[in-house]
């Protein structure tokens, strides 16, 4: 259990994403409806548009999006090393050019706090370096140095004692790196740790044995955040190796895209097969797609293109995410989480 | 009041246009909190996708949809004679191309019936030939004639008693054309009757004198149906001509495209006067949109290309359009519904 000025979120939790203010289709009441408590939003997209002045005349976040419960806000380091033009980079920040305009913008940590503060999320982020996959040591060394660098730049400007500040360890996937970065987050005692750069195209095995050097080293009574992760498999994995908070479009995105994950493996919605069939996605599903509709009708939403199809079959999703981490949660307490992942993963028809 | 299988419908009524099946972005619960009752389907389009077989292995259109209230679905004519490729037309039938796939087709007065009756409408239209605006005297008196012909088949070969029957009156803005439409399909005691083949391009004002031709030929006792309109006005000026039911894409398609009625007149939510605007969409409205979110997000809402824009945009239209029917029903039973027109008319910014 995780307590933020919004609520409280039982851990493990998956933070549904809400990239611009919005989790895409879905209305607040909705996304309620899926068991989500926590949910995320990024920094990066909301800066450039409407603008963090924009969100902060508006209310802030949570008056905007009518959204009550807690938010997590990224800092804006992924997608400004991911999606925007990069021009330089130094220690004092990063120059970019935005995606949507090539306007020509800087973020320094300072500036991604004071933009966090105006969206008013309960948790922010520190601004991170996030080198690209298959970084060379000498450069990935560089990139961890600068992450704490900046890690305690922003802890020097937050200010607000109703947002949480995290830390985020870098070092791909090279243990000494990931102990050097954890080690020297440490000593600024955030309230809670993410773990980035990973789920950026190296095989789940190294993922799920880079948790295993990274998370032994963050504290146990603090949450740690695996960012941007995952599959429900990854969900399972994370958690098994010590993580509590999940974010990721892959509910929604896989949603839109006619993939649903279904309590015994996913399905493509699209497929003829599905054509003239009366029963439910999911029989073990309680969401409005599974209760109310037949899979004939859904592969009809997404065969004649209708918006209906990725709402519903987002809003399934994200009740998919939900109830494993229900799941999840109740086989912890009972003891029994490894017999828990060992049972859905043979559900799932994966190999074990 | 109408009464149908599927529950009464207060008259006048406005019904939503779920094209293939669905009311675009909207779920069957949000379109019943809208204040809808009886909706439409097009059979041209669920002819095509997903077939009309198809709809009824799938329990016909209420449970496919899981819309519990009444439905009415049209012909298919107007779509064949505006969206698809004729190839030809006679008394028989009329052959043409599918505009998804092009592949050739038939429509008769007996197939737009039996597939109608597949479909499992509440209401079914009759077959009628929908010529093109400015059609000379003497081709528009052979579509008019041929409607007729077409009447009577489809009267005779509706043998579902759990569904009726509306005849639609042809004859463009030509007023003996119009009277020799309705008096033809009179002795054929049509459950209700439509005025189609209006709002086809030509001016308002001539569609309402051309309504003033028509609906004192129709019985009074039941109901009249102006087909695929239309503005706010076109509804106030139609019931005040007769009629009792309409439909019309009007309110989800301008929402889609960020234009939303209001109790004020019409606003376009891009417009940057919105940006950081606090106040609702319309104060006077109970919709989700406007009792829950701000004009500012909306418009980022817009902005951004979310789908969630689009969503809430159509909930209030529909919305808005409900609650002015259920304004006129209030007005016709107090006496008052031309000071209800004029009132209105002045609140929306138009000449009265």
């Amino acid at each position: 259990m995780w307590h933020t000025p919004h609520g409280p979120v039982p851990t493990p939790a998956f933070m549904p994403v809400g990239t611009l203010g919005t989790v895409k289709g879905i209305t607040p009441d909705q996304l309620r409806s899926t068991g989500a408590t926590q949910i995320l939003a990024n920094t990066y997209h909301l800066a450039l548009r409407p603008g963090a002045d924009v969100v902060a005349e508006l209310g802030g976040l949570h008056r905007m999006m009518d959204w009550q419960g807690p938010i997590l806000t990224d800092s804006g380091g992924f997608q400004v090393f991911s999606l925007a033009k990069l021009t330089k980079i130094d220690d004092r920040q990063v120059v970019f050019r935005s995606h949507i305009d090539g306007s020509l913008l800087e973020l320094s940590p300072e500036k991604a706090i004071e933009i966090q503060q105006k969206l008013g999320a309960d948790c922010m982020m520190c601004l991170d370096e996030c080198p690209p996959a298959e970084t060379p040591i000498e450069r990935l060394k560089l990139a961890v140095d600068r992450t704490t660098l900046w890690a305690a730049r922003c802890r020097d400007a937050w200010n607000s004692s109703s947002q949480a500040l995290f830390g985020i360890v870098q070092g791909a996937t090279n243990r000494e790196m990931r102990e050097r970065s954890a080690t020297a987050l440490l000593p600024l005692d955030f309230p809670g740790y993410a773990v980035g750069g990973l789920s950026v195209g190296e095989a789940p095995a190294l993922m799920y044995q880079t948790l295993e050097w990274t998370t032994p080293v963050l504290p146990k009574e603090k949450p740690r955040y695996l960012m941007g992760v995952g599959t429900p498999t990854d969900l399972l994995e994370g958690v098994l190796r010590g993580i509590d908070l999940f974010d990721c479009v892959m509910p929604t995105r896989n949603g839109r895209n006619a993939m649903a994950f279904t309590s015994r493996g996913p399905v493509k919605m699209r497929n003829l097969i599905h054509q003239k069939d009366l029963s439910p996605l999911d029989p073990a599903c309680s969401c409005l797609a599974c209760t109310r509709f037949s899979r004939g009708y859904l592969r009809h939403l997404f065969i004649a293109g209708e918006m209906l199809g990725p709402i519903l079959l987002s809003l399934h999703n994200l009740t998919f995410y939900q109830t494993l981490l229900r799941g999840l949660r109740e086989a912890i307490i009972a003891g029994k989480a490894q017999e828990f992942r060992t049972s859905q993963l043979a559900a799932w028809g994966e190999s074990v």
